[in-house]
C-alpha cells in the first residue's frame, strides 16, 4: 500500500522517511510543557482500493502477525454480566500479548520498519510498559534496544527489560528529562526512536487493536473505555476505527472514553476548557501517570471531532476496580488496565444495556503486584490443623 | 462420549464419580513419603468411534474451549534458531494462558466437572501456581475456591490467588501438610479436591497441551522437553500422546524428557533406580520444587514403557537458560518453565538438529520477578547527560 505522512495539525503532506518525527513547520511553535505539536498521521494513498483491513499497513500485515500470536483475545464473562447488567461487555484481553501489555503493538510496527530500513538499534525513554514491550519485541526481532528509564519506574518492567536483553540507562530525572535524553541519543548515534506519539508509527501500530475488534466482533462496538494516559492508545484506536470508515468498512466510530485517574487527568482537563494545562501527576496506576500527555493535541482533536468524551476515576476506585475484575472473570488487570473498568462503571447509568460495550485491558496485573496487594486480605494466621479455623 | 476410571497400577475398572480420586485397593498400599498409589486413567469404551481428537474428552470439548482464549501458541524464534542450530525447536507457550501458567488446564477440566456435577466449591493444596491458576478459572466459572497455601508459596502467586477472590489458608507447614488439611476439608464439606495427581482430572485437563501441539504442528513431534516436579503435566502429556496413539490419530508417541532440578530430582532418581527416595528439595525453580512426586509412579510408569527420558539441570543453568530465552525469543518464563530449555541444551548434541521439539515452557516470568534479578545486570549508576554514559 501507497503511504504518506501528513500533519495532523497543518495538513502538510510528506514522503515517509523512518527519521521523520514531527512536522517541522508545526515543531517551530512546541513550548515546553505542553504536549508534542505537529504529530504526522499515515495516509493511505491508494486506500480506497483495500479489499480488507489488513491492506491499511504501511507494512505487510503478514509480517505484522508473525510476532507470536500478535491478535489478543476479545472475550466476555458471565459473571461480569450478572454483577453489572451489561449483556455485551467486552474484554478486549492485551495481558495476553507477547510482554502482557498493549504497547507491543506500537513496538511491533516500529521494530517491522526499522527491519525494512535495515535499522539494527531503537531507543526510547519510558516508565515502564513501553520499555519492556520494545525490549521483548526487540529480543523477538534481533534488534538493539536502549531504554532511557525514569528512576522511579516500576521494578517489575525493569526487570522485565533487563531480562529481554535491552540496555538499560537509568536516568537520575524524570519522563521528561529521559526523553530529552533519548532524543539527543538518537539523533547522536543515528537510531530510530521509538518515543510514544514522537514517533508516527507508535500511533499507526497501535491502531491494530481496533482493527482486531472489528474483525473479532465483526462491527465497531458502541463504546470504547480507554486507560488514557499520554493519550497514544485512544489516539491510536481512533486512527484504526477512522480508517475503517475513511475507507468504507463501516459506517460507524465509536464512542470512544478516555478513562483518567483523578491524579493524572491532563485530557480530561482540556476536553473540558479547550487547553491543557500542566499538573505534576500521582496515581496508583504508573502506566497511565504523566504529568504531560504527549500525544494530548492529537487525542484531544480526536475526542472533540467524533464526540468522545472524557472520565476521571480515583485511585480508590482503580483498585476495587482491579478486585473486581480479578474476582468476577479471571482477568487479572494491572491498574492503568482496571482503570477502564472503574471508567465504565461511573458511566454505566448513562449507557443502554444492550450496547456493546469494549473495555481495553492494557497490561498484565503481574508487572504490579505491590498495587495489587492494597486491595486484599492477607491470612491473619498459619493454621496447623482444620480446627484452627475459625 | 462414554467413561470410566482404570487403575494406572491394578487395572481395576470404576464407574465415573467426581469424589472418586485414587483405586480404593491400591490405596491400601500407600506409605508416607511416597508417590500416591492407584492413580486413576480416563479410558474411552468408545474412543475408536472419535473423529477427531477433540472427542476424546469427558466434557464437551466446546465447554472447555469457552474459557478465555483456552489454546496456547505454538512459535518459533529466528534468533533462537540461530543461536542453537536447530530449525525446529517450537516453544509451547503457556505463559498465555488466562493465569500465565499451565495449570489452567487441569483447572478448566475440573471446573468443568465441579459445573456438571453441581458442585459449587473446589478445594486445592498447593505451593502456587495451582492455586493462582484454580482461582483465576474459579473466578471466570463462579465457584469457590479455597487453597492451603504453605506460608513458603511465592508471594505474586498469593497475591493472584487473592486478588481472584479465592479463600487462601496459610498453613504452618510445608505442602505435605497442607495436603493433608486439604483432604480433611474437602472430605468435611463434601467439596471437589483438585489437588493435583489425586484428582485424576487434573491429568487428564493437562493432556490439551499434547492435543493442542498436534493439531498446530499436524503431527506429534519427536521430542517434547517438560519441566517436572510431580510429574502431572509430565503424564498429562503422555496421557494425551497415547490417547492419539491409542485411538488411531497418530503412530508415534514422542519421546518425552523430563527435566528436573539437580535439587529436586525424585523421577530422575526413579528412572534410573527404579525406586523413589525421598529427598527434601531445593531449588530456585519453586513451581517444579517437590519433596515427594505426587505423581511419580504414574509418570515413572510412562517413562519406562515409552522411552522416555530425565535430565537434570543447576539451578544456575537454568537461570541462564531463562535469561537466554528472553534475549533470543522475548518469551519471559519463569524458572520451573526455563528448565525445559535448560534440559534441551543440555541433551541437543545427542538430538537431531532437524527434529521437531517441543520445549514446554509452563509459566510466566512475571509471576517470579526476585528469581528473575540473579541473571541480570541492573544498571550502577543514574544519568543526568549523554556525557555520563561511559
Amino acid at each position: 500500500m501507497d503511504y504518506q505522512y501528513s500533519c495532523s495539525e497543518c495538513g502538510a503532506a510528506f514522503d515517509f522517511s523512518p527519521q521523520l518525527m514531527l512536522c517541522p513547520k508545526c515543531q517551530i511553535f512546541q513550548k515546553d510543557n505542553e504536549p508534542l505539536r505537529g504529530i504526522l498521521e499515515v495516509i493511505y494513498n491508494d486506500g480506497n482500493k483495500a479489499q480488507t483491513p489488513d491492506a491499511l499497513w504501511p507494512v505487510d500485515a503478514q509480517i505484522l502477525q508473525s510476532v507470536p500470536s500478535a491478535r489478543s483475545p476479545l472475550w466476555k464473562s458471565e459473571k461480569l454480566e450478572k454483577a453489572t447488567g451489561f449483556k455485551n461487555l467486552w474484554l478486549k484481553d492485551d495481558t495476553r500479548n507477547l510482554t502482557g501489555s498493549y504497547k507491543d503493538r506500537a513496538s511491533i510496527l516500529v521494530a517491522t520498519i526499522a527491519k525494512k530500513w535495515n535499522i539494527k538499534e531503537i531507543v526510547l525513554a519510558s516508565t515502564g510498559n513501553a520499555a519492556s514491550s520494545m525490549a521483548g519485541i526487540g529480543a523477538f526481532w534481533d534488534m538493539n534496544v536502549t531504554i532511557f528509564l525514569p528512576e522511579t519506574a516500576p521494578r517489575a518492567k525493569m526487570v522485565q527489560s533487563l531480562q529481554y536483553a535491552a540496555r538499560v540507562i537509568n536516568v537520575a530525572g524524570n519522563y521528561d528529562l529521559a526523553f530529552e535524553l533519548s532524543l539527543q541519543y538518537s539523533e547522536k548515534y543515528q537510531v530510530l526512536s521509538r518515543n510514544t506519539a514522537y514517533n508516527p508509527l507508535t500511533i499507526e501500530g497501535k491502531k491494530s487493536g481496533a482493527f482486531e475488534i472489528f474483525y473479532q466482533l465483526g462491527k465497531v462496538p458502541d463504546y470504547c473505555f480507554v486507560p488514557t494516559g499520554d493519550g497514544v492508545i485512544l489516539s491510536g484506536l481512533y486512527k484504526g476505527f477512522y480508517d475503517l470508515y475513511k475507507y468504507g468498512f463501516t459506517n460507524n466510530i465509536p464512542i470512544m472514553i478516555a478513562v483518567q485517574p483523578d491524579g493524572s487527568a491532563a485530557i480530561y482537563y482540556a476536553l473540558q476548557n479547550g487547553f491543557f494545562t500542566p499538573i505534576a501527576a500521582q496515581t496508583v496506576a504508573d502506566s497511565i501517570s504523566v504529568d504531560v500527555p504527549r500525544g494530548g493535541y492529537y487525542a484531544l482533536k480526536m475526542l472533540q471531532k467524533y464526540g468522545g468524551k472524557s472520565v476521571t476515576v480515583s485511585d480508590e476506585a482503580i483498585l476495587n476496580a482491579q478486585k473486581e475484575l480479578s474476582g468476577t472473570t479471571g482477568l487479572f488487570a494491572e491498574p492503568a488496565a482496571a482503570a477502564a473498568y472503574a471508567g465504565f462503571l461511573k458511566m454505566k447509568a448513562n449507557i443502554p444495556q444492550d450496547a456493546d460495550i469494549v473495555l481495553l485491558i492494557t497490561g498484565s496485573g503481574l508487572k504490579d503486584i505491590d498495587s495489587a496487594m492494597h486491595k486484599v486480605d492477607f491470612p491473619k494466621k498459619s493454621i496447623r490443623s482444620l480446627d484452627d479455623l475459625e
